[in-house]
């Protein structure tokens, strides 16, 4: 299973976006650090899990790319350093920002990887939509809150799906990626 | 995997009635689009994935008929003409119809296909119950609740485990169809 | 697949642990049969259902294992005779011993299970930390609370991650072992 550059790219930046979102919310939760680290992992590659045993693709993602579970080590044992810094500069943007890049690029890649395993244009779209909104659901149940992209009334998840969906019409990454990128940027 | 006609027939209605009781739900909690999607294809197709999943039975039961997934797409987009007038009808009701209805025919789709796989009689009765529960389950907790099946200290799922286990002793899905319809109808 | 008669002994015991937690807090929160019986087994079985599941090793351990669900079973209907006056005698340290017991042992055996995989040591620390930490985490979340190993500050959970560091050192079970019977005297 070859993932062009740019895929991983997307996929990287997803994962940091998660991962970042999940300790914000973790710490805000007052968490210990298991706590910290267990949100954080589950926010990063929650969806993407879920989307490999969906299409029973093995390896999963993260122990193909092993260096994603090190950066989001990486992150959680650094953030108490980086973390409430960036969060005195930017304030509750940055939660929304994260989440927002998050959910579009996930959304591309795992459109993009359910169409490699030969799925429907719907069921690959569903996989988009699951890869994108799995990690940051689990997050909020873990933290015991409604799933915030539920009620938000807020245009991020409809962005990420019409780009999930332009990339399939498309079947090219780059319009996907303009898509996102304007999500992230309509904050 | 061939399933009798009945079964397909069993299963369309828990899908159906389960996707009725998430959109009831997600709009009770004032959920944005996203959200009433969500938790209609997660009520609708928890209990079914988590047992394929377990079974390693593939493709998941709702890619094998793709018909399922454009059946709740189009219940959950025609939801805000048809629901607050059935709502309005029957109350209360209509929730616990539902509920009842999917739990009984659930737990018969489950044990059946698990016994199809060769599982022993005890796994089968476990399975039917798995499908028949965690949909419900999956809702209540993406709305942040304890779930309704927990607490309500009503017969319904003793008696979808009932005819689950009648199924399974007579090993013909007539008795245990019936056992379903008298538990939605004791409502 | 074979476990070492080791590694059955410690799964048993995590099994026994984990259920009777999920008995516990099933009742403290007055659930009907339906709850108990669902939040015993999916506190026993979750954490190392997950593990199974990520790592594509089939059958699953308690479809390999059946007679762990008759334990299961039977704990849970004759735990009206014997929970509350467990809990009498050792109020609320009976469940804190259960979850630390608990953690310890899965994360031992999900550990050396994920490296007889052939998995890295980093993902095997992981699958050990998931085997551990699901069960209580899931059992927490059907009874709609925050995670208690994500706030209790205790050191059980580290204690356990230790034990599995200290396992993948050693590649031998004994230390993890002591480890994991400190954690669980420490209370």
């Amino acid at each position: 299973m070859q993932l062009s550059s740019l895929l991983i790219a997307i996929e990287v930046g997803g994962v940091v976006a998660f991962a970042t979102s999940g300790l914000i919310e973790a710490m805000r939760k007052r968490m210990d650090a298991v706590g910290v680290f267990s949100v954080a992992f589950v926010s990063a590659f929650g969806g993407g899990t879920v989307r490999d045993l969906l299409l029973d693709r093995r390896p999963l993602f993260w122990i193909e790319h092993e260096a994603y579970l090190w950066l989001v080590l990486a992150m959680a044992l650094t953030a108490p350093a980086w973390l409430p810094m960036a969060l005195r500069e930017t304030g509750a943007r940055l939660m929304h920002v994260a989440d927002a890049l998050g959910l579009g690029l996930f959304a591309i890649a795992g459109t993009s990887i359910a169409q490699a395993s030969g799925m429907s244009p719907l069921v690959s779209a569903l996989m988009g939509a699951t890869t994108a909104i799995v990690g940051g659901v689990a997050r909020d149940v873990l933290c015991n809150e409604v799933p915030q992209v539920y009620h938000d009334h807020r245009p991020y998840a409809v962005c990420a799906l019409a780009g999930s969906a332009a990339y399939l019409g498309l079947a090219a990454a780059g319009a996907g990626a303009q898509w996102a990128s304007a999500a992230g940027v309509a904050v």
